[in-house]
């Protein structure tokens, strides 16, 4: 009984139909199954429920499917980058439910692993927490349920199979591909390179075969790149042209990296927090987490070390460092949800002075989704959020929310491009530094939520 | 700051006290930190709680903290093979409780992965999961509530780490050292060979750095085997007395061999179910799965193959096949629990009409617990008991199971040395097959479950 077919479209055979759940491997571009998305894009196939971490771009990946209204439904954690998508989405055509990321990994794991639902902190007091039942464990606090997601046809990708479909993934295509393998009732998977059994050390395989139905060497992979960066190409051309903004925003990186510490694992968001990477203290030895499965990122890659199957949360292509590891995104965010990252620094649009975080969402507007902004607040030892003071002359520290938080009372420190805010549970906000050239009664006329002195 | 220590003494300094929590990983003897558990061992510390898959031998492993007295609790799925144990509970001057082995290595993972809880069918209906609470989700079925286990300190053997704590496992040694890794609020490895940061291939660490705060090349291995099993050695010796006896477990092996199919993933119980690997009949491709961490179990070893590494769920010295793969018990539980086993054959000490087994324990004798078969009943897709139809002149085929159970209507075919009965959903059993010699008469008066006949 071989597992081996000769292309997609006979892999898929027998197994497509209208109404079908689908789940597909990848983060962003980054480790799709292009073969498989392609065919099953070309089988017309329709009312389709597809499940992953994003819903790729416009014209390739799951967007594919997208772009030819195949789709119904979509879970996913982030659907950026996709303006079909976000017509649809707006029009009421399609159906969209937004998952944090590291939630959505475990749930395609708990599928896989008979486990119909677990309990988690991450997006309690959330809207994507709403309606949901919760549940307080022994530390006092509470958690929320998340039921497992299981798909009629898995498609995942992997840099080496076997002929009995034991897979081996390179670097961070890694990501979502391990757990989507096992939540199918059928799993198909496509690889770079099919080998015989028996040339895979048995040590290293990171999907046993019995998770793997009907395995394919893919004919071609475009392993196209979303924001493909290179070594000093850090600045973009729109930020050069704000000098002001720049070092502005310079300072508050340069002022967040005071909180790294020797040994520290760090998770840095996407935007300014990127930043803080240029300003580690000398001595001081940082180890860097990418949620999409690395630990180690190094500089942005020269133009020959440029590698699709290497980017980190922002899509962007990096470099990882000796010493460092890559694993898959149910890991990933086992390690952020378990407290064994030590800070995130994160990009911030409200913060409340309990320490409320509002950052994923703007309603009215697009929402693009949480990503992992939900699991890193959550399961994070402290949390750092870097955002300017006022937006339109209006503050953006509140006593409350206005938009729906990321996070109740995650908070640990804000750093504004006016000051430092201390969050003290049970107290609230405590001032604690004033840049260069702020004053305290600037610092009081911009921010509308009360806080105590403490220079 | 760094994470290599000279030896395991230096290593815990600090971190040892009295009424500690210690996880410590290991399957039987396989993979445990005995240069570390010596360390625990020699501190002399006291009422201790020790968590891990087994509580070693008299003398090795974790036994030895029980021959010192030093334990006031032990967590364990099974823990046979250790007669000073069996006094200690006996005599009520040890707590005992026992998790089945899945669900075990679940709730490590739990704990380092900030999970408070999850559901689980194993155990479901059994005196493991009196008290706790249960839920039904969409499949309409019951499920057990279980909590994450987090450890003081965890303890666990890698073969290679380099010095910023990278772990990469051998083989069956793998087992519970990944989970036990994450759960420890501080986590300290000893590796058999301590190379330099950059050695180890990225895509190929199985624990990340993150979760080990300090880590030591081993001074020493013994690495004891339980029980060295080598080609031709399958029958003992206390078999090959009682002829008889193993003809009749050979007939009920070569008819279990017979519910196999091509591609069928299948594990095998301890006993008269390993003797089925014997007689899988010709063209019939199946793969065997030990549920301490392999796919792909080959023969038993010649006396130069055998590897203290690589063994069954059984603790024998085995071989693994070309096309096998290794990987952790949470992840061969999440195989077993989600339904990707076609096929498990275990043996029993009771089968009621309903489908229900007992075989994991006698009250008022010792318990040695559940193991994985717990899990491999409520998880794999069909479950095959082996059993004699009688002992010492009673029927062990009953209206309902008099022993603690251990799964609620889980057994779909029983093949006794008399017959074989399927057990049909909502009608109990049916007589299928006299085995040669046998009359239905004589099945009929050992038998004190009703049956249908259908011959």
């Amino acid at each position: 009984m071989s597992k081996v077919y000769a292309d997609a479209k006979s892999a898929l055979d027998g197994l497509l139909k209208d109404d079908l759940t689908i789940a597909a491997g990848g983060f962003g571009l980054c480790g799709i199954p292009e073969n498989l998305i392609t065919a099953v894009a070309d089988s017309g196939i329709k009312n389709l429920t597809i499940c992953g971490n994003n819903a790729g771009v416009d014209g390739f990946g799951m967007g594919v499917l997208l772009n030819k209204r195949q789709v119904k439904k979509v879970i996913a954690s982030y659907v950026g980058e996709n303006k079909e998508f976000e017509r649809q989405v707006l029009a009421g055509e399609l159906d969209l439910q937004l998952v944090p990321q590291g939630t959505l990994a475990e749930k395609f794991r708990a599928g896989g692993a008979g486990i119909p639902g677990f309990y988690t902190r991450t997006a309690y007091g959330t809207r994507l927490a709403e309606g949901k039942p919760t549940r307080t464990f022994d530390d006092g606090r509470e958690y929320v349920l998340e039921e497992a997601i299981r798909a009629d046809v898995s498609i995942v990708k992997a840099w080496k199979g076997d002929k009995a479909g034991n897979l081996v993934y390179r670097k961070t295509s890694r990501n979502f591909n391990p757990m989507i393998a096992t939540c199918g009732k059928v799993c198909v998977a496509e690889v770079e390179q099919l080998v015989e059994v028996g040339e895979l050390d048995a040590d290293q395989i990171h999907t046993p075969g019995i998770f793997v139905d009907r395995i394919i060497q893919g004919a071609r992979y475009e392993k196209r790149i979303e924001f493909r960066t290179v070594q000093g190409a850090a600045v973009s051309k729109k930020e050069s042209e704000n000098p002001e903004q720049l070092a502005r925003r310079e300072q508050m990186a340069r002022r967040a990296a005071k909180e790294l510490r020797d040994g520290y694992f760090v998770n840095l968001g996407i935007g300014i927090p990127t930043l803080v990477a240029n300003h580690i203290p000398p001595g001081i030895n940082v180890t860097l987490q990418s949620e999409n499965g690395l630990l180690g990122i190094g500089p942005f890659p020269t133009e020959e070390q440029v590698d699709a199957d290497l980017i980190n949360a922002g899509k962007q292509t990096i470099t990882a460092l000796p010493g460092a590891s890559f694993f898959s995104s149910a890991d990933s965010f086992a390690m952020i949800r378990g407290g064994h990252v030590d800070l995130s620094i994160l990009g911030g649009m409200e913060v409340a002075e309990n320490g409320d975080l509002a950052n994923w969402m703007i309603p009215g507007r697009m929402v693009r989704g949480p990503g992992g902004a939900m699991d890193l607040v959550s399961g994070v030892k402290r949390v750092v959020v870097l955002m300017e003071h006022t937006a339109r002359g209006a503050s953006k520290v509140l006593k409350t929310c206005t938009l729906p938080i990321t996070g109740k009372g995650v908070v640990n420190l804000l750093i504004t491009d006016l000051c430092v805010f201390e969050v003290v549970p049970g107290q609230g906000l405590v001032l604690k530094e004033l840049h260069p050239g702020v004053t305290l009664d600037e610092v009081k006329a911009k921010t509308e939520a009360s806080f105590r002195v403490a220079l």
